[in-house]
């Protein structure tokens, strides 16, 4: 017997329809004798609706007024969630955030979970009920209801875990797993069985929208075991009572569970990054911040930066990656900062950057060397490299982004096997 | 400066339009330098919408959990409300019924209103912001969210205005009162200035829609003055500034307050009621409870009821009316209740109950024989008589119905003066 939060995301709860199919994944781990809560998201698309209503009312609208009407979209899943495991015979209550509480910081949409009371959900689980829990949400000092920002629910759902001591946090979604790249683009891609949480930080920090960042960070820090599987696959088949994780999904744990690590567990691409580089910067302390602090003034997202001394050793060049979208704007933003000074500013849109991605790359050297190596294979030019402990990414022009995820998730033997 | 409770129905907040054009009504009374709370309803159809759902997750629903997903509805348009105010440069915030806390009994689906704790509104009142509270809604004291049952957003507004001391409480509706009959039956009716309580009461329980019964019963139970309005008219026009209830809209108040008695104060009409009659019923005690216990044990609501006694001396004869909708059952229901000794039963459908209100009947002797005198005059037979301390009802066939209205609407000196 495991204690598991298994939590339901936007379109796994979209209409009755699809809040029975869920619920019957709830069923089948009830029913293996697991104590079970739940956590469930909005319907699909209403998030969006109240979101539009609130701008509707007022463009610049208050963050705490936003929070109550947002928030209303979960409890509406939650109650009918508990409505639906009710009628095929389990014992079912709702709660929103509030009524957990889910105490928060009061940085209305966006807050931060503070802690999670887990006596009202403990006292349900250990009676053999379902507590149906609000995601996205929770309540602030000054009995607020705050909202965690987009995709906060996966984070809910982990912090229930952590509170209620869960063995796992079961994340039902639309796929059926991590993938080692993805399939659109790469039809031999895989689903991971086991992925751990810091590749999977940077995989979903990289582009792989399955996770939210934040809930993996969340997860590491308090061990939680996540899985990542679909609702949308017959709940009765796949997951026999009292096997370990069952058999679909993917988990991310701790690297430690992981028998055999595989080197790169995955190709990760995000597409439309500019680049802009700055030649012959004057090299004194603070020039980093004199770049990068108007741009984060402007509320510009800098992604990869690169820094080289140049020739005459007085000053340096800086390489640095941004949204396509926001090309216009940064070069206005740098044009117009006085006290930076520097001989030339070029660039250009149009990049893809291409990571791969594995723990494996601590103990294995010649990593990043090998892709640079398949790379060059395939007449691919490589104009930024960047690296971490796990990690080595890559800027090239967007027209071979295909073409490099495929080749390198070739190169690194992630291809599945044809059966 | 007064303090007013502002209550906003659901056609008042159906979309943002609305919702702007309502919040001009609390601005205008704001801007008067009164003190001003707001109740509101969910969007006209949301409601029925979230109850669909509940009854697709499951006929039969718990409801508790029913409760949690439709109180959902005036949390959206609360918060909404206050962005629009505070848009309009109006300090205000959203409050759901838990966080007033408006407290009730825990019947969930149809709860009562316990105790509304007046300190949140009274300190938001007292310095100069609007709150907004969700109508039709409560928490129990298991922490869980109730609600009021249908139209008990009145009920919420008239609560809070008892418990902030409210020198009002303003129904905003999609009328712009209270009229003397059916406006769409006698084209002659006219707005009423000022109905009693009782009247209110007589009518509301009547069939004329405005107010709900129950609003109206608390309003005179805790002395709360309403006034019934439109939110559809123009939010600058009609209430003069410092004005006592404004040009516009009925006031429901104390007989007292209403100077001028009006003899009747309007002519109401219920149609398809069904009449039985049960004759040379075994006249001894408990008689009454035998023919109409079994009745409410079928939930089929009885209204007007005659018992005369027959020429026997021995026997006595009982005719009532019930909705056309439920004549077949209800027969059934008697034919088959053993106890019940009689010679004959017989009824038909298709009745039509007319009614005159008014408190001036208390002192004012023949009312009713005008009555009498002004249907006979039109060749309408009267089946039935019921009377009570300020209402005289008569039951008709339903095809005279107009012509009852009209003709009593016209003899009563109701009429609106041609101008």
């Amino acid at each position: 017997m495991a204690r598991i939060v298994m939590k339901f995301g936007g379109t796994s709860v979209a209409n009755i329809e699809r809040i029975r199919q869920s619920a019957l994944h709830v069923k089948r781990e009830v029913d293996a004798g697991n104590e079970v809560a739940v956590v469930v998201s909005a319907m699909a698309g209403k998030t969006n609706e109240l979101v539009g209503w609130c701008t509707e009312a007022a463009t610049m609208h208050d963050a705490r007024e936003y929070d109550a009407v947002v928030a209303s979209g979960e409890q509406v899943t939650a109650g009918l969630m508990a409505i639906v495991l009710q009628e095929m015979g389990i014992q079912s209550r709702s709660y929103a955030g509030w009524q957990v509480p889910i105490k928060t910081d009061d940085t209305h949409g966006s807050a931060r979970i503070l802690d999670v009371d887990p006596a009202n959900l403990d006292e349900r689980l250990s009676s053999g009920w379902v507590p149906v829990v609000t995601g996205f949400q929770g309540i602030s000092d000054k009995g607020r209801i705050t909202t965690l920002g987009r995709g906060g629910s996966d984070t809910s759902a982990v912090a229930v875990a952590a509170a209620v001591k869960a063995t796992r946090c079961d994340i039902y979604t639309d796929v059926d797993g991590v993938y080692t790249t993805d399939p659109r683009i790469a039809p031999k891609a895989k689903r991971l069985e086991r992925v751990s949480f810091e590749e999977m930080l940077e995989m979903a920090s990289l582009g792989a929208k399955v996770l939210q960042t934040r809930s993996v960070e969340l997860a590491m820090a308090q061990g939680v075991r996540m899985v990542v599987r679909s609702s949308f696959e017959d709940p009765l088949a796949g997951d026999a009572p009292g096997s370990k994780w069952g058999q679909a999904g993917t988990l991310v744990c701790d690297e430690e569970e992981i028998m055999e690590k595989q080197i790169v567990s995955g190709v990760t691409l995000a597409r439309a990054e500019a680049k802009i580089t700055l030649r012959k910067v004057k090299d004194k302390p603070g020039v980093a911040a004199s770049v990068f602090g108007p741009l984060a003034d402007a509320r510009i997202v800098v992604d990869m930066i690169v820094q080289n001394i140049s020739d005459d050793g007085q000053t340096t060049d800086i390489t640095f990656t941004i949204p396509d979208t926001e090309f216009d704007r940064a070069l206005k933003v740098l044009k117009s900062t006085p006290e930076l000074e520097y001989e030339s500013i070029s660039g250009s849109k149009g990049g893809a950057k291409i990571s791969v991605v594995g723990v494996g790359m601590r103990s294995h050297a010649g990593v990043a060397a090998a892709m640079f190596r398949a790379l060059s294979e395939k007449g691919i030019n490589i104009q930024l490299i960047t690296t971490s402990e796990i990690k080595t990414s890559v800027l090239i022009d967007e027209e071979y982004a295909e073409l490099a995820v495929r080749a390198l998730h070739t190169y690194y033997g992630l291809d599945k096997s044809e059966e």
